[in-house]
């Protein structure tokens, strides 16, 4: 086997190792960010197992950014990949027929306005000031791109760029833009499309159809995501073209995931459907009373991320009386294909069982 | 390397050979039966090139059937795969708002009611007396089985039966009932979505998701299709565990398929969406001016498959002012990966193309 990549890590037996030479972490493996699911202890099991770590910063302050990379890295060697949003905050809006839709639940669950939680913030001047002084192995930014004044600065600190595309477009003008690997995001993935380019979610390109499109218009390393739940899914991933892979829900599994046992157990169902009703965005989650009785798409539903703040209080209620079908719980459609293993363990898992389904061809 | 199977073939070199061994075609690729588009000529040169050929059956009369099945046979070896249609057509329905909403179209282009054309039909008794009597290979069925007493006459007369599974209940369903094979059709496929339990069509599976979860569930083989364009896809539907692969998007493009140029054209084109206007059913096609205009889903059109009838003057109409946006232009999502082989010579390059990925990871 050949040492290569600046880490000095093993490389060998993977197809493609552009990606393992460009990162340096042991296995083409990025355990996808994932706010208010992911944080440190997740991150670090991933490290542990051989994986790219990843941290969602998108609902951090800066202070809890540069604590949260301290903790990390007093726990696990490796590289780091932290994730931002770049989306536009919509100056004001009016609620009001998203709030009247929702007020039959708020009363049914007794909903008392809360504190406001932190939304969803694009990455923005101090974002930017923790990354130059953290210097993270990797920045990963979803639905587009910073200004690039902002990108400037991530790349000259040192950092590699990687961004989601989910279409051949996308992934063009995000190579133009100078990053380093693009992130194919199928309609199979949990959590928020990335689409950034006005491409119409009706639209959406399963991963085995996106994938092969993107990994012949750019010239840089392709990351599949979206519907990949073990082994086989990553070996077909690197038979399609893939440098490397990103899995989420394959980790929400895990014991260090930061998730509700509803939730948890809302995973296996597999009925996953793309839905705009949690933040104003679509996301893929798994269906609850909320979506069963408005649907999946509301137009009231004002646009991300300030659709969620309303029903946060709804939610918070609804819990309290045993119902969480009105709390967000963001899934891809491999959901029902998870182990349960902890991080390390199921890192060095999907290697080795996809490096073994790749072998049996000889 | 091994001969094996009925036909006495090579199988080595796939990591499954299970539908080899049980179907005896050359390769594990079976040409996609396409209404409207492919035919004879298609069907012959994917056999020639060692796939299992299909005839769409589900618009012709048994005579039809048999004077194509004689055709195919005098130029074609190797098995061949008779696909049928399992809707129940409704007794009678109210299109008045169908034709409401479609009499500017038909104002436009000056459409006139024209001479009836077939409608898709299902397997009913007189196409199993011709199944009975031409003994076909492979015997294929779409929104599920046919009565229990057809298809158990299907299978008494000896040829093998596989079907279409969206989800992992439809492919258990299959399986207790006899079916020799599953296809699992992804998201990505087009024409119609074979869903027939009562399955969610906004929970639909890519197939990255939906392939290991059958293949895990049922102890036939498993074939994959759904957003397959080239050898690389095939490879990666091996890896997620299929035993052979249905392409349906890759022989349109042949010069041996019978579509429009404008339908050819719009191939490469990649944004399709599933829709409901053009017979009344969710089938994946390439956007035109019908569904820009009315939206890809409309509750008007009558069940399946009779919105096609009052559409069909108006297309005919618009395609005499060049306008084919009328026209369901039906494709799957890998579209753009297409390369108007022969249908023999792209059989042999798919199969060729997906060995050398499965070698290259030795």
């Amino acid at each position: 086997m050949a040492i290569d990549g600046k880490h000095g890590r093993m490389v060998n037996g993977w197809p493609d190792e552009r990606f393992l030479r460009l990162v340096g972490s042991e296995h083409p493996i990025i355990q996808a960010p994932m706010a208010n699911a992911g944080g440190v202890d997740l991150c670090v099991g991933a490290m542990q197992g051989g994986a790219l770590g990843s941290l969602p910063c998108g609902m951090l302050s800066p202070e809890q950014i540069r604590q949260q990379v301290g903790e990390v890295r007093g726990r696990a060697q490796g590289p780091l990949n932290l994730n931002f949003l770049c989306h536009s905050v919509p100056e004001s809006v009016d609620d009001s027929a998203w709030k009247a839709l929702l007020q039959p639940y708020s009363e049914e669950f007794g909903a008392e306005p809360g504190p406001d939680m932190p939304l969803r913030r694009p990455f923005n001047e101090s974002m930017c000031k923790a990354v130059e002084e953290l210097r993270p192995e990797v920045v990963s930014f979803h639905f587009g791109l910073p200004p690039d004044q902002l990108l400037s600065r991530v790349k000259a600190s040192g950092s590699l760029v990687i961004a989601s595309a989910t279409t051949v477009e996308e992934a063009r003008w995000l190579e133009e833009r100078g990053v380093d690997a693009v992130i194919a995001q199928g309609y199979e993935a949990g959590g928020h499309q990335s689409n950034f380019l006005d491409s119409d979610p009706a639209a959406a390109l399963g991963l085995f159809a996106l994938l092969p499109q993107i990994v012949d218009a750019v010239a840089i390393p392709s990351i599949a995501s979206g519907g990949i739940g073990d082994g086989r899914g990553v070996a077909a991933a690197f038979a399609l073209g893939a440098s490397a892979v990103q899995l989420g829900t394959a980790y929400l599994h895990c014991p260090e995931s930061a998730i509700s046992e509803a939730h948890r157990r809302a995973l296996r169902d597999g009925r996953t459907v793309l839905t705009n009703v949690y933040t104003g965005r679509l996301a893929r989650a798994v269906r609850g009373r909320l979506i069963d009785e408005l649907g999946p798409v509301r137009r009231e539903a004002p646009s991300y991320p300030l659709a969620t703040s309303a029903l946060i209080p709804i939610w918070t209620a609804a819990q309290k009386h045993g119902e969480f079908g009105f709390t967000p719980m963001l899934a891809g459609q491999a959901g029902p294909l998870g182990t349960g293993l902890p991080a390390a363990d199921l890192t060095r898992r999907l290697a080795s069982d996809a490096l073994a389904v790749l072998r049996r061809s000889a």
